[in-house]
């Protein structure tokens, strides 16, 4: 193929086995999403949990019913196999990785499909702004806060956020194109001092690699895709299954058609 | 009258003199200007500095000839006679304050009205923001920074702000909100260090009043309509006018038609 893949013969590279690995920078231009598997009895919790925290939860997609593995809206998608990496959680706990959970389905699982930073560090780059840990080749820095997400049931916990250094003119353009993309994180939740949401060295990450900041800059932080896997080790159901981090399900959506405007 | 007058009320009591002083808070929800007026041989000049410098000088109408002293755009309006107080300058130097200009006009004179920050605080409060100068009843505090305007013949000299303090979630939800209304200087241009943008000292601003920041705050920046002053003086036209500052040019225009989206 002379062209870049498309979204789809990435996935078909991902059902096949052929791709397990991070999709990073692949198929430009389409949304990636954070993927949650629960149980049916715990799905309403967790549906609710996402409606209550848009934010750090900004849902995308969720399974018509209990058992279905497709994702319709998304694409044409098995998320039995189209995932290149999974993890999988029992009791809460982190059990195991694979890069297939088809034996591993249930008639009651529920998939829920969540927006993903990828989609907004694309409309920045885009508009000509450098994206500190694109530029440095590193995963973003995300931290543990002080900010209580709204409770739902036994989902509970703080908001991860994730943090990308600007210069205040460039702050203010990034808040001016996340605002754009409410299914991706919206806007940042906080800017400057680290201290005011809880943080006590940036350099020092809970998740994610740190990034240099340069005296001039500001540190900007964005609700994270992290917060729904903390609240989901909290609430500790008896099976769970996520996408492991960066391992994004690949989706026919393109990233502009979520911009509001 | 049991209503709060609107825009051409109040246009008539000031054309009349019997109302000669600040226009804040009047006719709420209408769209307030700066005046500049000025010799048909500078407007063109003065007219390509508020274009190369939009977000200190958002130019909302221009009469439509030089001598012509109406501004049929913003309602029915005599410029000589409509704004509550207007100072004159002769070679750049002030040289009187007057109500009335009438008996100054000349054949050559072309009308400028630029947007003010009055509609994107009232956008602001709208949103349940605090905005200090008004919670505390001063001016704004206003200061000459180090960023240089973009040069259009004589009119030449640095950007000057307007400092509104928030608390970093209200200051990107400002953002928001004043992205919405570039025909009234729009989003900020700076946030946090004001030693980056030139500004020594944020209790002694070079125009206004200062108000109190507190520690969990940041001082946000805006451009200022007091710019396309200092750019007058900088150019020493042999004539011009010009409002009193918080003496404004009131509209029919509602500032709501102002947002572009």
């Amino acid at each position: 193929m002379s062209e870049l893949p498309g979204p789809a013969a990435l996935r078909e590279a991902i059902r096949s086995g052929a791709h397990s690995g991070n999709t990073s920078g692949l198929a430009a231009g389409f949304v990636q999403c954070n993927i949650v598997i629960l149980p049916a009895a715990w799905a309403n919790d967790f549906l609710r949990f996402c409606q209550l925290n848009p934010r750090p939860c900004p849902l995308i997609a969720t399974a018509n019913s209990p058992g279905d593995f497709t994702l319709p809206l998304l694409g044409d998608i098995d998320i039995r196999t189209d995932v290149p990496k999974y993890r999988v959680f029992r009791g809460g706990e982190f059990v195991e990785e694979t890069s297939d959970i088809t034996a591993l389905w249930q008639e009651d699982l529920v998939s829920f499909a969540l927006g993903c930073s990828f989609s907004f560090e694309e409309a920045l780059l885009a508009d000509g702004l450098e994206v500190r840990n694109v530029t440095e080749g590193v995963n973003v820095p995300m931290y543990r806060t002080s900010i209580d997400c709204k409770p739902a049931g036994p989902f509970r916990g703080k908001m991860v956020v994730s943090m990308r250094p600007f210069k205040a003119a460039d702050a203010i353009r990034a808040i001016q194109i996340c605002t754009r993309f409410p299914a991706v994180h919206g806007a940042p939740v906080h800017l400057g001092d680290p201290v005011q949401i809880g943080i006590g060295n940036l350099l020092k990450p809970d998740y994610g690699d740190p990034v240099s900041i340069a005296n001039d800059e500001l540190p900007v932080f964005w609700a994270c895709g992290v917060t729904p896997q903390v609240a989901l080790e909290a609430a500790q159901p008896p099976f769970a299954i996520t996408h492991a981090p960066g391992c994004m399900l690949v989706t026919d959506l393109r990233n502009s058609r979520l911009a509001v405007m």
